[in-house]
């Protein structure tokens, strides 16, 4: 039975969403609504003209008879904007303040609203790199990487802090902790990583950047490559930074324990500008 | 400008698989779209007839003044036996055997496909239960805990087998577990959850249950009511289970260390039946 326009509209809609980054062929979704190719062809431009008027991504055809079309996942400036405002708005209250400075995020790295939000943001600002995995550190910062390495169809690899790996042969590295200065171990299932892969580091927080260099360290025992590095907050407020090519969605830049008062400003990161690209008629494929 | 059928109707499911279980009201999407309620009423029903045929969920109406239109995340049995089936024949590899008679399961954790396939399953399974928070223990259960969350729209908590917390104030508990017969301590930050919330335990493993039983009683602490608990992979192979009402996908029937087999077969888990219900009219609202 041929399924009408506007069920395939919906259900395509839906695989797309499912799948960010997989190519499908014309010929699963012709199959799949026992419809003409040409047809799948003039739907996929109306889903695609919507993407791109809502900033929500694109879709990418890939020519040939091994082609089809991905969706991309992308955010655009004003919600973006939206987003980061929501967080900043959050992390403002007096209430977050911890001992020792530091901040409570834990309401926030947990709520899948934000999060999302920030894991598409992160997705949207690497489009355009070759990313093969994302790589975290246990626990906090779980979540979110998980988040960026669903919109970008990638596993996630997660470091950890303590040598309590039941994984089988593992790699562990010693960093210091930038803030700190002191010398902690970080772990890592040798399985878990293949060698020469293209790496994003995630993280929630980054200080001096002591963690995130642990993992770049980490990153060259397995000769792989780090395609990115993005934290959701960064506190500005340091001495010496020992990580420099970074993105960060927002920015601490002030906290005053006393006063119990916190600064929080949009993070150093900007979008690509999300390519045109026109959808190839059925013909081509 | 009035948008045509075809360009909400995208939008429209894009939207709300966006905000699972959230209220959507009609307003908004006429609003949106410049457009009268009752096309955005015959929009809505293509799209609940669309996820019904597929079997992916639903759209509930919430009637009234303050009324409006929620996605419920679903899973039809054929693709439920599918995302298992799937989960069953990766596990089934005998180069996943870890000293101990462990299983190396950090690949099928960590890759969002098979997370988010096992995310929406739980999410089905319990979806007509009130659920406030999802709970799990660091690390390896992570992403699961937050994919379930995700369509759930709800938080998740996660209490941590270390003291290493700087979230504020904690409570910690010990615990036995079942098949060491270890005591073990487990803490989770006060503010991390509310009193009187209701919760969804969810874990990647479970031989004897003392982790999942460690949770139970954190959860007494905070005067919590245990809504469900879910685990992926449920350990067959032990004396006592500590544990007796919960939902697994997947149940490891067999291991044999000597002769390297692994079996693995489907859980004990059986889906609810989605309910009907209309799309309520237009001048309902």
């Amino acid at each position: 039975m041929k399924i009408r326009r506007s069920t395939r509209l919906v259900d395509m809609t839906y695989y797309l969403l499912q799948n960010p980054r997989r190519l499908v062929s014309l010929t699963f979704f012709a199959e799949r609504y026992q419809s003409a190719k040409s047809s799948i062809s003039e739907d996929l431009v109306i889903i695609k003209q919507t993407f791109e008027q809502q900033g929500v991504g694109t879709l990418q055809t890939v020519p040939g008879a091994a082609g089809g079309v991905k969706y991309i996942p992308f955010m655009s400036k004003p919600e973006a904007d939206e987003v980061i405002g929501e967080i900043c708005h959050m992390l403002e209250s007096p209430d977050r303040l911890l001992p020792g400075g530091y901040l409570y995020m834990t309401d926030l790295l947990s709520n899948p609203h934000y999060i999302n939000g920030a894991g598409r943001l992160f997705a949207a600002i690497f489009a355009q790199k070759e990313i093969d995995v994302v790589m975290t550190v246990a626990t906090k910062g779980i979540p979110l990487a998980y988040a960026v390495a669903n919109y970008l169809d990638v596993p996630v690899v997660i470091a950890r802090k303590d040598s309590r790996v039941t994984e089988g042969p593992t790699v562990s590295i010693n960093y210091v902790s930038g803030s700190t200065k002191r010398i902690q171990t970080m772990t890592l299932a040798k399985r878990s990583l293949r060698e020469g892969s293209n790496i994003l580091i995630i993280d929630d927080f980054m200080k001096a950047g002591g963690t995130v260099q642990g993992m770049i360290n980490m990153a060259e025992e397995f000769r792989a490559h780090v395609a990115g590095i993005g934290v959701l907050v960064e506190d500005e407020n340091i001495e010496e930074r020992l990580v420099e090519d970074y993105v960060s969605l927002v920015r601490l830049s002030g906290v005053d324990v006393k006063e119990k008062r916190i600064q929080v400003e949009t993070g150093n990161y900007s979008l690509p500008i999300l390519q045109e690209e026109a959808i190839v008629e059925e013909n081509s494929f």
